[in-house]
């Protein structure tokens, strides 16, 4: 077998060398990093220090320990995340399902890797906005309106990404987490209008993905409900869309590669939009 | 500003809609699986389980706590993971970088997301090989060779990856270990020849990329000496190249998206191979 | 109020300053220590070293994070530990009162710290032994004779600790965990008989604390049935009764703290016999 | 040696038996519960639930992972915890001793169970006060002064414990923090005078145990530096003191059990009061 050449080349390879822009669509771990209050926080230690053991060569390491909840920072969340009076998708019993502690129907092992069109439906840059004001429900109007003005179709096997703008509230922690003034993204309505389209998953830049009311907290998530549960699309969640906006990108070819955790209800995930130089 | 329309499609989004193969480089998480001693285990449970809280509207949720050392299954190494007679890569002193418990210079948060041309040095099938046998030293002849036979020319920029084998041992966490046979791969000869062709990174199917004597442990590891702290080229380890061979591809698109940890040695990873289909 | 003189003095203080000795029942902690499979393994790491942070005065400090299970090292079970036919002890559904993650009902933080008489069963002794041979089943006759020999009878509220001389295996991990060889310890019958006597609780010097068949593992524990869930009686394992046995104590006044840990099935414990010097 | 009558009963022993009364001097542990923000957060999760694994016989287990600094909640500190220019208790390198991760010399595994005599300064009684004011500093006089009134000496190798009163604001996280308001606490004075009593060690009621300014959160602890680093006086914080002074106990026989962590800088503990019934 020493003779058989391996496949080479190929017009995707040749694009890709050419120059392509990775625009990176993740956000940063750091201890203190806003999060859900209902997940373990992220932290990060070093077990080992340079020093702690060196090898008669001279050659010493350091190594990490990290602790976190699969839906801190910019995550994705598996099927088996959700439950409506107790039934996962599938109409698995959600009790039965989480027997041992782990997810084998429905977890995120069960996602694989994306690589396909993305689209970018731009909130605030439809009505002018800066971004969306707090506890802002973006309507199917919204969203069928920043399709036609970004002349952008939906199509089946999408990834859809909601920018509301949320994101520039980052570096303020209480602000992101809006647990007191609510948070902007869609709701019921807007999951329907996208689940119709048949899209692979859908995405945003909050932490919780759809609209909280000022004060309510995550009391009623019925996006999470329509997506999750009831149509087996995927939600990727506290994402950067602000570059994707600024340099005009509606449409781009979006990588996620979830973290093969067998049985986890979601992945930490650093998504990609790919798009030429 | 709505009447901006956004960038829409390019030759890039046109193959992938066209049509492309997505290959899993990647290993599974799940307790108790094959990883080096030296570093935390890989632990995953679930803090709350659907019942636990449930929403006035009847919807329910559960989540993970995974807790884990960088360096455990398919992961990456930053730069500031190895250091030699008390230096890291450029130099720097590392008793004095890691200060504070986090390499802001070196750490994984300094490597962006990677989407170039990826090469696959196909070692037992140069041989005629099933797989490299434990402790075989897969030397500078040996990476020519491959390229040779596979028409390939290795470019500044490209992420080589060597295959030896020693995934099919996965299922067997301690011959996947290899503490007592040794493992195959690379040494400090076959790590110069890596860095003399200004590569980006390397990557192999071993959990430490390079050749372990029988019963020598981590005891010496020139490799990540003259690639990380002399050369600055970030090692991957614990991939599955096992389908990348099977389907004969010695060339490929390459995407590596590192979770963005601030300050931390390395990140787990799940890296694709994208062809076209 | 400032001229009510508080409570001086007492009997009991004048025997302790007069001079006892306090003798250590329980385990260090270390990383790799014998340990149960079934729990999640002891891990500790100095997530701040001195030097990362440095006062204005010359002041610094370090500090730990500890990981671990409850039943791992020296620990006591709280009654909500073991369910039979999904009922707790008190008749309660196990299923219903783990819901929220946590005991309220059962949890170790209602099992208040315990000063009181602690016997010592010593069966090594009765039979001439160093320790009793692996899968031995200490039984209600071998109970009867070691008090009788030792001229203990066991009263209502004492703590019974039963010494097999497993502990001297302790630096041998796989033999202290016992798993092919099978383990000591009493079974239903002894269970059954120190429930009779209305103990607090009990101890012994094994992970499991019961007889262990060799190669069965934990796939039955009727001792735990009969002392958590029928009898409301706390177990305590791995212990070190050895010094207690080589200095000749039967009876001592046992001291036992468990962490007050809200919820949980269990809590590390550094229990102690007080004798006088 | 089958003949050895074990020792019997004591003084001690009888005393106990007649009737004593345990205080517990501790905090539950419940995620969320106050702590410094410097330690990992107190996390608790069921990794098993009753019903994961049920046995041929109908039993089932649940367990928990507890993950938490060894400086949360009731806790004591090791000699190693804290240094001074660099130095520890005994004049030792801080950063030679922690090399590898763990103190062998001056961790608390180093510090053995505590039953001895136990001193309780009643800084609000002493007063009229119903607790010290925040930012107030307990001088040598209050200390020499309540011992006075409370017909005390304090001798060598007693336990003082010095109440502020600040326990009663358990219930507001951030104000038993006091980061914004200070703390009630010795400071270096207060520390000198017990160093020179040759006590064995100190508690009291508030996280950081000494004097904080308004606003000045931990940035100078001089006490800290005078009792571990230059008199090797370990110190217990986090102590919940009112029973005692509600039901006026001055001196009682003192009881800790520090688990013993080998390398650690501190450890949980629950410790306790004994007082006759």
């Amino acid at each position: 077998m020493t003779d058989v050449a391996l496949t080479h080349g190929s017009a995707l390879l040749e694009i890709v060398q050419r120059g392509i822009r990775v625009l990176d669509l993740g956000r940063p771990y750091q201890q203190g990093m806003p999060q859900s209050p209902n997940h373990p926080a992220y932290t990060h230690t070093l077990p080992r220090r340079h020093g702690d053991m060196v090898r008669s060569d001279g050659g010493s390491a350091a190594n990490d320990l990290i602790s976190f909840g699969t839906h801190v920072g910019t995550h994705i969340d598996a099927l088996a995340h959700v439950s409506q009076d107790g039934k996962l998708y599938g109409g698995h019993s959600a009790a039965d399902e989480q027997v041992g502690g782990r997810f084998m129907r429905g977890g995120i092992h069960e996602v694989p890797p994306m690589v396909c069109r993305g689209v970018l439906l731009d909130i605030p840059r439809l009505h002018g906005w800066a971004a969306c004001p707090p506890a802002y429900e973006i309507t199917v109007t919204d969203l069928e309106a920043a399709a036609a003005a970004q002349k952008i179709a939906i199509g089946a096997g999408d990834v859809v990404l909601i920018r509301s703008g949320w994101a520039q509230r980052w570096d303020d922690r209480e602000a992101y987490i809006g647990a007191a003034t609510g948070v902007p993204g869609i709701s019921e309505a807007g999951a329907l209008w996208l689940a119709s389209q048949k899209i692979r998953a859908v995405g945003a830049d909050t932490i919780a993905f759809e609209y909280l009311a000022e004060g309510a907290g995550h009391s009623r998530l019925p996006a999470h409900r329509v997506l999750l549960v009831e149509n087996g699309i995927n939600i990727i969640e506290t994402m950067n869309l602000e570059q994707l906006s600024e340099e005009n990108y509606g449409e781009f070819t979006f990588v996620v590669s979830p973290l093969n955790l067998v049985g986890a209800t979601g992945s930490p995930v650093r998504p990609l939009a790919l798009v030429e130089a």
